[in-house]
């Protein structure tokens, strides 16, 4: 069978790693990825020997990409021609204008967190809810912090069933080398509920969510404390054992040094991961704690990488190349190499 | 009636503001401030005239204070001849060797949240265990931390009961200028339940208590988001009446312009307080919501003062000056002018 | 005589402190403050109980104001027939658009470091070139990093000569409770010359400047190394001598605790400073050093006050109170308690 | 001929990629990494499956990794049979006394910067002074700073002569994920010199040096702002040619992107390289100014990496594989990539 051809469009922090992410995948072709600009991201892509085809969106840009002898491969509009479907990670809104583009031109997309759900047909998270993304045509992703809620809280709920979550979500600020948005020395605030808890009871309607984020002066993962109250009892060791089954989620432990956000950032690195990344959420083994029928525990998101593996399981519903959830699930994460 | 004579061991962080909270009580006199070596707090305090008298613990001190010119009015141990009570704000541990000292003195103290429960006769919180306070030769204050979760807590609790509370902790790792400990870019995860969960639980035993702790790299006060089940229903408007109504609370609105932290520190800096220090805790209206017997609320707890107001009510306490809790703690609040 | 009567237009972290120094000008009256909505700010100065009178620029921003029990004044414009100078700490870019209302009322006015020099008649510094300002109707500051670097220059040059001064700024991105910007562990790097060495340059047109500006993660004052080329021969002690002699200057060792931006803010707040701020800017001893004719030396600048004492000067100088420049800073400083 | 046999003692930042650097050169063999713990580093080697054998320096520590399943193939004992020469990038101190076994057994040893001087018998940089490691029993790396900033001045010093320089380091205070040291909105500031400065005048010993040093809250690299007075005159345009042409030095411009430390960390993620490492330092183009005889320039030190070629020259030394300076270094660039 022939691969889905997958273009990207915006090769910035999400589309760098998406692009990554396809050219892992077997059964998908990745034909392109489509910038405006040669920003660093770019310029390193070349250094490296452009294992990518790059196309600009408007004729007019090329000229900058020349002057620095980086191939550009054509624009947008041809690079549409070719494809089943575009993973969009354009700054938020920009996607929206672009659906106008793959629309007329008969184009599936994915769109990440920063585009409204109104434009599409699917609010999407690959384990929470793959069956409805089934070959629609525009699905838009979780954000990243709802990406490893979800997944935490969709393991929990295929157990023993989830009833409520409650969230302390300590969100980093900027991500690692942005001198566009940041914080020095400020804990700030934001009013209840968090889009997050909104979001994440908008994919699983049958659960009610709500919560606090504050965000903080750090770059390498968000930490959420997550409250859930579970349908049936629970063991501290039986949650760890459903956690650590999850080819998605990694159980870790304070006591061997994994204390912090960036414990994990600096143990991808040690594992000689690409960028440094990780596609898996972390539990704090020492944070899970029960008391009746909740449930509560720490968990780590890598902001970068996490969405990443939902953003494939996404191209395999919308292409319908699985129509079975598990199926679909653990190709992506074979070629991920999770679990 | 004479005016209870106090001393203040140790001249740091907590121990400058214990002496100027001492001050402002009407019926307390501040006999003097003990250090041992010629601090900025010190050489503060001799650049603005020695409002307080200094005592040296040890005589041969006294040399690197008179090598300043800053005066220095005996040693700790003449100072101990005419006091009735010490507040000692001593490096964490150092209380215990003291208090052997005012021990065999027959000096009643007050020691502060690092130092060990055992020895002391009470583990004491102004607002919600007093009573058990009175006349009592040896008391320990809560940490900042739980010193400022006490307040909403008893306050919820003598309203309508509480059971249970669950608490996210996301703690300033340093106070301002200090160069001796801190974190860059990383959020650090302790082990669950965290101290203040427990010591709540010391303090007010009808009440089941967990919680999480995140270590933040910032300075101007710890946030605490609060999950605390109720006897019986509350809305949100009656919990923010009660929290108005509480003199050490300050009910503020993101909407307004208090969206952080540093942002009370700020408005302290602007209201004129020395210091830019603030007695009062501050609970964010838009972050209180209610589910059911459910009540959560996030607060602001300014490491470096919160301690003071509930450290009076001590003296009060050990002292006798007042057996009631609710007149003594007025008596604080007026002389600090809360509420 | 009749005391100047001068007004601050725009009540942020600037005209706060500029409406303070006034007050505590002798021979000024402060009319009036005036901003556009109520700020925290603003919410400080009714919490105080209202020691300024307030305007509005445009009559139905009084309606916010209303709302909240703060008593407004009346306008601008009401205002602008009272007073024989306005300072104008308006937000960057919006003094240019105001200079047209005063210049139009024939008031005289004087603006902070943000607008632009083409706006003014004389870019102005108290102690570098106060003679150029008397009697003149528009004047410009320069900025906080500018004013305390010019201070120690100047200080040399009068002594010795100076000829040449290159500088290495590590620049405070944010100021305390600032949420809308900020870096998260980053040290961004402009291109040289930075704007200050242009700035010193242009005050002080006989002496060659240049420097690197780095960005980095703190609200609590700036750190300049200059390496300055005197005209003389010039030794450490000397230029120790010579910098505590200066009333806006203080000189602190690392060895006594002084050993950052933020000791001195610790140390303004253990003062009792209001906002704990300080006027002056301060020679860290230990890092004066001599090689040849040049003197090396780290200064640090604390940003929301370090222009208070030029901007009264810049007054001084405007309305002709004082003609001879050592005159008129003598007043300032006294008043301000400064020398 | 024979592969040089290593050995890298102390499997940390350093450690590692020390190790990974060893394994690059085709003329070299890593024997074996020596740790005491199983540290995050070690658990990660382990999940990447062993790609170096392990060894622990006491036979008592083998229990704890036996209980983790990670395979340990000896003591340093044992290892120390087998090598031409340690690297030893134990704790700052710990090398001093590992050096008394490494004697005993008459291997050869590399020291890292937190050794002192005076258990050596060359204090060493590849570029600077080669000459004087060939042969030598005992040889101490530059610390990161000072090797950075000596591949800088050497490379300006071979082609013009240099006299002088005046530094103005800018310190990243952690490493990250480091948990035990940090700082919070602090600028702290060293006395004059730093050591670096002292460190260059040793290894250039006909270059005057002194400089300032501040530590700043970041992780992500240094940046020095160099002064350096030439022997002769040099355009910004030939220095620029100059750091151009070395291996090791990378020049980049701010208007790229490259506006930070951080922004050259993130670049070498995404350029793919293992841990995100980066060996080069970088000159930031615009920062580059001339001034006489006077040429300025900005400088970022990568401080996890950037010791990693110049300690392969030491091996290239230690043993005698190379004599000639230039051979040895060309070797060691061509196995890590660069230039």
């Amino acid at each position: 069978m022939a691969r889905a051809k997958v273009a990207v469009v915006g090769y910035g922090v999400i589309g760098q790693r998406l692009a990554d992410g396809v050219a892992l995948q077997d059964d998908m072709e990745l034909l392109g990825v489509v910038d405006v600009a040669p920003t660093l991201a770019i310029r390193a892509l070349h250094e490296i020997g452009m294992p990518y085809r790059l196309y600009v969106v408007a004729p007019e840009q090329k000229a900058a990409f020349d002057a620095l002898g980086i191939p550009v491969s054509g624009t947008l509009d041809e690079l549409l021609d070719e494809v089943d479907i575009v993973l969009d990670a354009s700054p938020g809104g920009v996607g929206q204008k672009n659906k106008a583009v793959y629309e007329a031109r008969g184009v599936k997309a994915v769109f990440q967190g920063g585009e409204k759900n109104e434009i599409v047909d699917v609010f999407f998270h690959g384990y929470a809810n793959y069956e409805k993304g089934v070959g629609r045509d525009y699905l838009k992703l979780t954000s990243c912090n709802t990406t490893g809620l979800i997944r935490a809280v969709d393991c929990l709920d295929r157990a023993v069933g989830c009833e409520r979550v409650i969230v302390t979500i300590i969100r980093r600020v900027a991500d690692p080398g942005d001198t566009h948005r940041g914080l020095v020395d400020v804990a700030q605030v934001e009013p209840v509920p968090n889009h997050q808890a909104v979001d994440l009871m908008t994919i699983m309607p049958h659960v009610e969510a709500t919560g606090l984020l504050v965000h903080v002066p750090t770059t390498h993962g968000h930490i959420i404390n997550v409250i859930a109250t579970l349908k049936g009892e629970m063991t501290k060791a039986e949650a760890l054992e459903l956690f650590a089954a999850h080819p998605r989620i990694r159980v870790v432990r304070i006591a061997d040094g994994f204390n912090s956000n960036t414990s994990l950032f600096r143990y991808a690195r040690d594992l000689g991961h690409k960028r440094a990344d990780m596609y898996e959420i972390a539990v704090f083994d020492e944070t899970v704690a029960t008391s009746g029928r909740e449930l509560m525990f720490a968990i780590n998101i890598p902001q970068e990488a996490v969405v990443i593996p939902e953003t494939m399981d996404a191209v395999r519903a919308a292409l319908s190349l699985q129509t079975d959830r598990l199926e679909a699930v653990a190709l992506t994460n074979r070629y991920l190499g999770l679990g």
